[in-house]
């Protein structure tokens, strides 16, 4: 394990953007896995990789205050901040901060972009070694587990043993729960928002829609559109509406459009849109493929897809939490009908069957999927009593 | 109107297939409007029309016993018999026939593929006579009212002045609920299953990513295809899977698939359908193709989002049903997110605010949407039951 200050970045490391203030996040490029590549689940090999990452806050003197944030399918490392691609704020800057429930005047926070992603970590669209060109569908297909160990290597090249919590929400709740599986004993506590212990069917189902859209537009070139100089955006475009769709609730969009047209008195009997929903649903897909990858969308569902914390246990989830230290928090919201709460339900009975310690709270809110990322008063008072309780039982107010 | 038996068809109309038995389906296609073209909902009009329908069961004397029976988005006119193009059985053969719930030795029903179909009522695919080529997009938007005068512009050439009842599903219920209010006094009933009064926020943004898939597929030409010799499979099979999730419950796709892989002991770390499901939607995408028109599908989805039956009455639905003799039967699926029934719950109270006479069920199940076409013991005594009531009522049992 290399013990080193993330303050001072190792010697290898890029800043990806300059630093406005002492209180402004950093982001870095780490360069890892040079010397032994990391082994994936599929067997194949992948290294040297890059993992770039934020950090906000700092690290305490024992290294026991770090927290490691998980992102979800289209999120990234630009938890905090300004996101230099889209110029917006950071996708938990409600959450995290100085003196919010992610303070970060006590906790040093950690995000990395997953493996296989493409705001800065090696994915599909990077350079593939052996054929100097961009590895299009020749990037092995990835993991949860795989994303997780490349984060354990980003711990090891800062220095950090132990985590305070891995904290997530939907794929990075998948990410939170491998993390308390693979490493048990290199975190105190786990949360886990909106998220499943597998991916359900339904949710299977929408993934391959979306694949099936970028797969179909001819620019996707067989995946091959980095080196033909080609963009899938229409597919992707449909994939993100698609999924869209399922990140908030039927409630939500009623509230939110109903039926009200969009800059017109009457419906124009025709294609445009005529609805506000709709117009609403063009400016999502337009925008996304603005900041994402196309293969990179491939790749990161699919690995969400053969998510399954029960299958290396004979399909008995009990057994994945058997003897496990770590203090659980589960969160889901009511109506969330795509990580709906019977998922979290079903962990909580394998942790209890399991005599693990876990905590559950599902948040009463209409705001579907997606209330995990957005103002949920419940859902902040849950996750900042939780983590206020593990650090006084640590014996510490970091 | 035209008083004329279905048993001898009009002579312009054309047979569409020839009759094994007695018993067997009448397929025909009447040539309607030729003197006075039908005023669409949008202004524009249009005739002369050919509508594609399919009749069952005999005409009695009195021409009282009359079922329309309305179909869905993706159905047409083959309610029982042989699909010419698929080969399969007709939609809804486990309900309609000699002896069945919609009993054919005791009424006569008629179904008709809605105007903007593809299976030989007119369409976007048909010649437009200004131009003498496909109409493509120069083919004017429907309403679910439009397709409903389309219909009763059948009856009128069938000799049908009133019918016992109409019933329809889905869209069909849509059609089925436009039909009371535009013409209260051509039907004794109403049989409303799945449906709702109007379409909701998250239903229009299902449609529209399935016209933006058809639309971001080159071989849509701009909805031209037809004249350009191409064909939009690989949009319109995008559209169609996601169409297709919606139809089923979470539920029943995992009683059905759950995460059970496609003819392999493992995961592949690749591309191909893994699972199950995926396998299935694929298949689902690429039969669809084989027979469905991809600018039908624009029109239909199109009339399916404008329809509101409260716009015309200030948004107070109850108006909408304010004096309405017609008898209504409601039926609901429990598991069904895409018309929930809370949506049926609302027309049920606003019928009861405007004093109309409904009944209504909930039928516990896990089918989904789909649950209207599949083998529902409950929803099936429901509709037996209603229909004998009608029939006492009527003093006739037909």
């Amino acid at each position: 394990m290399i013990l080193q200050s993330p303050s001072t970045p190792a010697p290898h490391d890029r800043d990806d953007a300059s630093r406005d203030s002492p209180d402004s996040p950093v982001n870095r490029i780490a360069n890892l896995c040079t010397d032994v590549p990391l082994t994936l689940d599929s067997g194949a090999t992948l290294g040297p990789i890059s993992v770039a990452y934020q950090t906000a806050g700092r690290l305490n003197a024992d290294r026991s205050n770090a927290i490691l944030i998980c992102h979800a399918l289209t999120g990234d490392q630009y938890v905090v901040g300004t996101h230099p691609v889209t110029g917006k704020p950071g996708w938990w800057t409600g959450l995290v901060g100085p003196g919010k429930v992610i303070d970060t005047d006590r906790y040093f926070i950690i995000c990395s972009n997953v493996l296989g992603g493409c705001q800065g970590t090696t994915g599909p669209k990077d350079i593939n070694p052996a054929t100097g060109k961009p590895w299009g569908l020749e990037f092995p297909v990835l993991t949860i587990g795989d994303m997780v160990r490349a984060q354990a290597t980003l711990l090891d090249h800062l220095g950090i043993g132990t985590l305070f919590c891995v904290i997530g929400g939907s794929m990075g709740a998948m990410q939170a729960l491998q993390w308390a599986v693979t490493f048990p004993d290199r975190q105190r506590a786990c949360v886990a928002i909106a998220g499943s212990w597998r991916h359900s069917a339904q949710n299977i189902a929408f993934h391959e829609v979306g694949r099936q859209a970028i797969m179909a537009d001819p620019d996707w070139r067989g995946g091959d559109y980095p080196n033909q100089g080609t963009i899938p955006k229409r597919g992707l475009a449909v994939a993100r509406m698609t999924a869209h769709i399922t990140y908030l609730s039927e409630p939500a969009l009623h509230r939110k459009f109903g039926r009200k047209l969009h800059d017109r008195e009457k419906v124009t009997y025709g294609f445009d849109a005529d609805f506000q929903v709709e117009s609403y649903l063009r400016h999502q897909g337009a925008s996304f493929v603005q900041r994402f990858d196309a293969n990179s969308y491939l790749y990161i569902t699919r690995a969400m897809d053969y998510f399954d914390l029960a299958a290396d246990h004979d399909g008995v989830l009990a057994r994945a939490f058997s003897g496990n230290p770590v203090r659980f928090c589960l969160v889901s919201f009511s109506s969330d009908w795509l990580f709906p709460t019977g998922e979290s339900r079903a962990i909580v009975r394998a942790m209890t069957a399991a005599a693990a310690n876990v905590s559950f709270v599902e948040v009463s809110t209409d705001k579907g999927h997606d209330a995990f990322l957005l103002d949920e008063p419940e859902f902040h008072d849950t996750l900042s009593g939780f983590l206020d309780g593990v650090a006084k039982l640590a014996g510490s107010t970091p």
